[in-house]
């Protein structure tokens, strides 16, 4: 589950990194006050990357699902992160430096060290082998485990050799006070997930009180890291988009399975790691027919998953859903799979499937009393006996004056069983002893009507089953980064992007081939054409020579760009548009260019129909200098 | 400066918070945990307004003005915000109840206190001219007036009648903690601005070292108010969107400013406010030439803030500029300006617009020692005289050892002057004296070589000028709302809101007459149609009347709705239009209504012209029932 730190393959992660640093991309938070890790600004093309891809996104499941978006507060009352199992659960184990007090999180530590151990000749063959062993059990481990196994090989901090404590639980979230006074104890949320769920009855209204409907929000969750590294991967600020689609947990299909039944993708299942098996290639459909997929619905999102992923830039190939193993899965789970894509830093989960079943709301309901179900409509009507507890507030309100309304609510509370076993007592002993916050109450055969009918029911009430496809947008980024990073044959420094149009920051450049007066005209033509269509774009009319110009909107993945040259100025007024991936150039009129790069931008035209349909324009790049 | 709470005209603010609550555009955050004061969640129809407004603002400012985007941390280390002031000032007064420790904002329970004795029969005449007298003073008072007037008038908790503590500074800021060593103290951003500029450096370098330019920001800011209310005026988190426009403090024109000069404003100067006159017509170019805007950029984002809002459906007679008056605007400030909505709780501020001067990036610069500065070309070179002191660092190492080092930053780094006065202290006495840390040193001539030369320079550096608009987003949307209420006449139930396409939640409705099965494969391929332009759309195939369901879908403001009746059934198949705020409808090929449905959602083209190209279709919409 946790990525390693270390390159897998050949990939030049550096290189990828001065570009994303140079052209500002992303840089360390606060750098000129020294930095704060796992914090990252986004500069103008990470910020314009960003907000496509989460377009896009909206786009894609929200419009086309007709989701239900909300925007829900990220302070959070601590009951709220109580009820999830936040406060409780969410931590990391870490060790802390005896001397200056310095955090590790115990299980990177112990794996690093490790891992040292496997590549020193001193160490022996047994005690790699145990090593072996021990190592991918490291996830699965206890905090006894913990500190036995790095008390047996005697682990110290890896900076200064000083001893190390006991493993101590740390709480991921981030505390705050909410309010003037100090008493309303807060936390940053740690997902968004919570925001959907206790605005539930909400959605559902808003739905008309139908199911299934899927709530979704987009917005920063903060994770308070031991020590983070690995830079967007594991940050302590971070936006997600997470969905949360409810339905009846005896009816998981979905109507529209059948768009991605025939979807192949990449499952690594369970199974096939417990038994060192690689991952397989399966259709959607035959994976939810052969029930290693749960169920349509949480299938129907893997499809979907997968056909956002791979069109906002991730390459298919290193792309897989990881099935999480029993002993990682949340209690309540019935199902997760990991969307994962392959990374220099290995296999990184990017989005998070999981059947949750219908854990939250009955948490929810728990906590708060408020009643967090839907009903459905019986096929027909059904007959119900019901068995009722009448107190009888005249009498109790005498016999228990203050103390009425407690006993009254108790009596009118009781389950089935309860009365069952109450008025049996009431018959046998003529009385009934109960206890209510330490006062004990003695209930008489005459302060209660115990009715029994039968009741015809139409509806049924249940707390609906939560499917949660939950999407990490920084990793997603750095992944489509990776994945579409490329350098020029035969030009080692010149790098560029190959991000998809509808991801790249500006669609297109407008570039005057020389500061020549007469071409402004046309620049400025050309970028209010494009402005109208919505197409964002970037003039540059500095000096360089044009071959110089277009490596540099290459390097911030401009996928096409308009050159006015000397052509230009002639009728009828002609310029160049060229793509970024195969450098090759058409020559087209300057008032039909802003349509041709909106059709492109948009993908509802490919390249190869526009280079059909345009002359080739065949000068080279490096000879067209100032 | 602050709002009043009372109601200031007929409107029925109720009918409207029954509206936004039924629908969920907003509720209250974690209302089945009870709710927490001034947090507010977003339901599908506020998410998708706040979005639309968002993403219209990205396109109107960002992308026309080519600025640059940054995403940045929200938690922020205590030295930024120290550097900027928030930490020792961003704090309101506030007093506790003796007894039970509830806290008031002690200018909101002055006036409160204040207005409750003007209205007392049993106040004499002389005090309520008084405290005529004070009113309009309350937002000046320093801790010390607020305690005097306190103590004056003798106030209680207006809620228990318990005694007062004297007022104490609470500073509005969350604190939390950074890591997990608990040494890393941090806060969440109370407003973005500051992200910018701690990334002035890279944004200068991003736009090639070229000023004038402007970083931009949207994201969410934190406020810790001590008890707010009036909705969505006053939270504890919110989004903005804010600008920050870098330019040379000796020219702040502006290339684009003839498109604004003519915009036509109500402007509330300082002295009107002074004089007790009423706000004044202006045309931006007009204030700028009298001088009573400061200078062009400012007025330029004054022009483009009144296009914006008006687009985005605020009332023009409902909006003017209020400028600062001296004792409220920030000491650094020059000019402040502060875009303000009527609504039913009086005048609201909803954009900030300031000329900043050189203050933060200045500050930043001192904390840091990293020059937050640009540099400009001189018109011809200028000669300068230097003086310089090098410290010989041989002799220096060997008289002061393990001090050596700071003995020669200090004496490399001294100005001008005190060059001049070692210089001739030394040549008087033959030593000079420094204390560094604590301990003295004794500095000799031959310590210190002093050079005096004239250097020609062909760059000037200079700490470049802010003019910051910044938007309070969900202020906006609370004005838009208001402003766009409207009642059908005659039907005092049917509420309905006329907001602009660009910003209203859907698009377009698309409704099937009745549960007819043949209308489905219409109703599927107009949705289908739709959804391929990307433009947002609901379709409401619930039963119900036609008339009852275009109430609902006026009520979440879709402006446009087609319906699919048994004329649809028959070839050519056609299908009706409908417009929102005239209920007019027409007929038109199903094939053409999803292009003319965006082009009229994009505003470009009017509802009048296609009254004129398409038939009227003249059915009433209450005989219309299924």
């Amino acid at each position: 589950k946790e990525f390693e730190l270390s390159p897998k393959d050949d990939f030049d992660r550096g290189k990828l990194e001065d570009l994303l640093k140079q052209r500002f991309f992303y840089d360390q938070s606060f750098a000129i006050y020294g930095g704060v890790n796992g914090l990252y600004d986004f500069g103008p093309m990470g910020c314009a990357v960003k907000s496509n891809l989460l377009q896009f996104w909206r786009s894609f499941f929200i419009l086309e699902e007709q989701m239900l978006e909300v925007d829900t507060a990220m302070l959070t009352p601590e009951a709220v992160l109580k009820a999830s199992g936040h406060v409780d659960r969410f931590q990391d184990y870490m060790v802390k430096d005896l001397k200056n007090g310095e955090c590790f999180r115990v299980d990177h530590l112990i794996e690093a060290h490790l891992e040292k151990m496997l590549t020193d000749k001193k160490v022996s063959d047994d005690v790699k082998a145990e090593i072996r062993d021990i190592m991918p059990k490291i996830d699965g481990m206890s905090k006894e485990d913990f500190r036995v196994t790095l008390r047996k090989y005697d682990m110290k901090s890896p900076m200064t050799g000083n001893e190390l404590t006991d493993p101590i639980e740390f709480n991921l979230m981030f505390a705050t006070s909410i309010g003037p006074t100090g008493t309303l104890k807060g936390y940053l949320r740690p997902e968004t997930a919570q925001g959907i769920f206790v605005n539930f009855k909400r959605l559902l209204e808003f739905n008309q009180g139908k199911l299934p409907f899927a709530g979704a929000q987009i917005g920063n969750s903060f994770r308070n890291e031991i020590s983070p590294r690995s830079g967007l991967l594991r940050v302590r600020e971070f936006t997600m988009a997470e969905i949360e689609h409810f339905c009846d947990p005896n009816n998981k299909d979905h109507p529209k399975f059948a768009n991605v039944a025939n979807v192949e993708v990449s499952l690594y299942s369970g199974c096939n790691q417990m038994d060192g098996k690689p991952p397989e290639k399966w259709t959607i459909g035959d994976a939810v027919k052969q029930k290693l997929i749960n169920n349509e619905t949480l299938g129907y999102f893997m499809g979907r998953i997968f056909q956002f992923m791979t069109k906002g830039g991730v390459d298919p190939k290193k792309f897989r859903f990881r099935q999480h193993l029993s002993n990682e899965m949340a209690h309540y789970a019935c199902d997760c799979w990991d969307a994962e894509c392959k990374t220099s830093y290995g296999w990184i989960e990017c989005v998070g499937c999981a059947d949750r079943s219908c854990y939250d709301l009955t948490q929810h309901t728990k906590s708060t009393g408020v009643r967090l179900v839907a009903e459905k409509t019986l096929p027909e009507p059904k007959v119900m006996d019901v068995v009722e507890c009448l107190a009888q507030k005249g009498l109790i309100g005498k016999v228990f004056k203050k103390d009425a309304k407690v006993v009254s609510d108790y009596l009118s509370n009781l389950t089935p069983e309860e009365v069952d076993k109450l008025e049996k007592t009431l018959q046998e002993k003529g009385e009934f002893e109960i206890t209510l916050n330490g006062t004990s109450f003695t209930i008489k055969p005459d302060m209660v009507q115990i009715k029994r009918y039968q009741k015809k029911v139409h509806v049924e009430e249940y707390t609906p089953s939560v499917i949660e496809p939950s999407f990490g947008i920084g990793r997603i980024m750095y992944c489509i980064f990776e994945h579409n990073f490329q350098v020029r044959e035969g030009d080692e420094q010149r790098t560029y992007l190959t991000l998809p149009a509808i991801i790249a920051p500006y669609k297109c450049s407008v570039l005057p081939l020389s500061n020549n007066k007469d071409f402004e005209p046309f620049v400025h033509q050309l970028s209010q054409g494009l402005l109208k269509l919505d197409i964002s774009h970037r003039v540059d009319g500095s000096s360089g020579s044009i071959g110089r110009r277009y490596a540099r909107t290459d390097q911030i993945a401009i996928p096409y760009g308009i050159t006015v040259d000397f052509d230009t100025l002639k009728a009828p007024h002609t310029a160049t548009l060229r793509e970024r991936d195969s450098m090759k150039q058409i020559r087209a009129p300057v008032e039909e260019l802003p349509e041709l790069v909106r059709d492109l931008a948009q993908m509802r035209r490919t390249w190869q129909s526009v280079l059909n349909n345009y002359p080739l324009f065949e000068q080279q790049e490096t000879t067209k200098g100032n």
